[in-house]
C-alpha cells in the first residue's frame, strides 16, 4: 500500500519509524519551516530527525539529534566568541557541512535529502514539502520571531498569537511530492504540532488542496495525550490560539482534509464536537519502537475498518 | 625591542612560540597562499597553526592541528559522501565555523584573526600578510594545481618546477603589516619553506619592498639541517629549483632582504657563497619550547652583535 506521511520532527520521526516497520511503501514529507541558517549552515531539524530516526541513529533520551553525540566544536565556537544558542553536535555537523556544501552548489533540497538518506542506508523516501525557502515566524505579544529564534533561543516561553510562513506564496511543492500525495492510498498526518509542524506543510500551495480533494482515506494521529503535548508546546498553543486541547480542537487545525483522527485513550471520554472525523481510540505514547509500529497500525487500519 | 616575522605553519609557528618568550613586541606577518575553501569553510593553515602554537594548544606528535583533537564530524562527513581528503578535526571546525562566518558576513580576515587570537589569549599580534584573496599554485610536470591539492591531496609527490601567486597582483597588505615591518626594529624570516610559506607573503606588493628597503637588521632562520627538510619539501623544491641546499641557497632565495641566516651546526662546513649574508650557527632543531627559545635569541642575537 502506498502511503503518504506528513510529519515535524520528533515526534512525526517516532511515528514515521514505527510506519516504515508496518508499511511498504511510505513518502515523508517533512516540515522546512522550522530550517535555520546558524554558524554559516542550513540546519533542517525535522527532516534530519527523520533522518535520523529511520537510520536509527537519533538518541531516544535527549528526544532529538544523534545517539552517542559530542559537542567538542560547539564547545570551540563558544569559546571563539562564536553563537551557541542553537545546539550542533559533532556528528550532526556532518551531515550539515555535507548539506550546507550541496545547497551552495546548486543542489536542490529534495536531492540532497535523497542523497543523505541513500548515504544512510534508508530506503523509504524522505522528501522536504518544498525546496523554496519556507519560514515560520511566530507572532507573540513581545514581537515576531523566526521560528528557532523562538522555540530554541526563546525557549518557547512566549504565547503565540499568530504563525506565518515567509516565503509560502511562492513556493511549490518539492519534485515528487505532488505525485506521492496524489497517488498515496493512505494519506497520515504524524503525531506532530499542526500549527508549526503540519501547517508549514499545508502552506506550500498545492498541498492543502492535494488532501482536499483526496479520494483515499486521511488519517491524522493527535500529539495530545490527555489534552496535553508528550513534549513541546502544541497544547498551550491549541489552548490559545483554538480555545482547547480537546480531540475536536486537534481535528479543526485538518478541517476538510482528514477523516479519522488517532487518539490516545486518555482522550477517549472527550470525543464530542469531531462531526465527520471518525475517531480511533489507542494507545499513542511512542516510548520505544513496537508502540511506534502498533500507533502506525492504528493509523492503517482506517483503510480497512 | 620591536620585531616582526614573516611566518608559515608549523616549523614557522614552532620558531613563533618561541620567539615571544624571548622578545616582547612580536607581530607575526602570516602566509595565506595556502588559505583553502574546504567543505564551504575557509581554512588558514598557517596561521591557525601560528594560533595553535602560542596558545600552546598545538599537538606537538602529529606537528599540526589541535591536541587532543577528534574528527567525528569528519567521519560524518565521510560516511555521507562529502570530501574527507583534507583532514578537520572537530575542535579545529569550531575556529573554521567562526571565522567562516565573520568572512562571510564582511569582517576582512586580518580582524578575525585579531578577533580569535583574542579569544584564545593570545597578546602576540597576528597578521595574515593580506586580507585580499591570494593563492599558491603549484606547477609541476603533470599539471598545475592549487597548493593544498597538491601538498595535501597529492602527498607533495610531484616535483616542483614553478610557484605562483594567484590575486599578487591586487594583493595589498593587511592593516598593521606595513606599519610592523617599517617600525621594527629587528627583521625575522622564519624557519619556513622559502617557496611556498615566505615567498607568499612577499608576493604581496609591498612587503618584499619594505624589507629591501629596511634600516635595521634581518634575519632569516634556515629550515634545513644538513640540507634536509625537517619536514615537508623545502629541501626537494631548492635542489630542484635553485640547484643545491646549501645555506647560500637558502640565503639566495631572500636576495637583498636579510643581512644574517642561522644555520644549523649541520651545516657549518657549507657556508661558502653566502656574500654579504653573515651566517650564525646554532643548532635549529626546535624539539621543545627551550630549543625554540633559544633558536629565537640566536636570531635576535643579530642585533646585538
Amino acid at each position: 500500500m502506498k502511503v503518504a506521511v506528513l510529519s515535524g520532527g520528533v515526534g512525526g520521526a517516532r511515528f514515521v519509524q514505527g510506519l516504515v516497520e508496518v508499511a511498504e511503501d511510505v513518502t515523508v514529507v517533512g516540515n522546512v519551516g522550522d530550517d535555520v541558517e546558524v554558524l554559516g549552515l542550513h540546519v533542517s531539524p525535522d527532516l534530519d530527525s527523520i533522518l535520523y530516526a529511520l537510520a536509527r541513529l537519533n538518541d531516544e533520551e535527549r528526544g532529538w539529534g544523534r545517539a552517542g553525540e559530542s559537542w567538542r566544536a560547539l564547545e570551540t565556537v563558544g569559546e571563539l566568541g562564536g553563537d551557541t544558542w542553537f545546539q550542533l553536535g559533532d556528528l550532526d555537523l556532518g551531515l550539515h557541512i555535507v548539506r550546507t556544501q550541496a545547497l551552495r552548489s546548486g543542489v536542490p533540497l529534495s536531492s540532497v535529502t535523497l542523497r543523505l538518506a541513500r548515504a544512510l542506508g534508508i530506503e523509504t523516501r524522505v522528501l522536504p514539502a518544498t525546496d523554496d525557502r519556507l519560514r515560520t515566524w511566530i507572532g507573540t505579544p513581545v514581537g515576531d520571531f523566526p521560528f528557532q529564534v523562538w522555540f530554541v533561543a526563546r525557549g518557547h516561553r512566549d504565547e503565540v498569537d499568530a504563525v506565518r510562513f515567509e516565503g509560502e506564496a511562492d513556493a511549490t511543492p518539492a519534485p515528487g511530492v505532488f505525485d506521492a500525495l496524489t497517488q498515496a492510498e493512505l494519506l497520515l498526518v504524524a503525531p506532530s504540532n499542526p500549527y508549526v509542524s503540519v501547517a508549514p506543510i499545508l502552506a506550500v500551495p498545492g498541498i492543502r488542496e492535494a488532501l482536499a480533494s483526496r479520494r483515499v482515506p486521511a488519517v491524522a494521529v493527535s500529539p495530545l495525550i490527555g489534552g496535553r503535548a508528550v513534549r513541546g508546546p502544541a497544547d498551550r498553543m491549541l489552548e490559545r490560539l483554538a480555545g482547547g486541547t480537546s480531540p475536536a480542537h486537534v481535528a479543526e487545525q485538518y478541517a476538510g482534509l482528514i477523516d479519522a483522527l488517532v487518539v490516545d485513550e486518555a482522550d477517549a471520554d472527550d470525543l464530542d464536537g469531531l462531526g465527520e472525523v471518525r475517531p480511533i481510540v489507542t494507545r499513542t505514547l511512542m516510548t520505544d519502537l513496537d508502540a511506534r509500529k502498533r500507533l502506525a497500525e492504528a493509523a492503517l487500519g482506517a483503510v480497512v475498518a
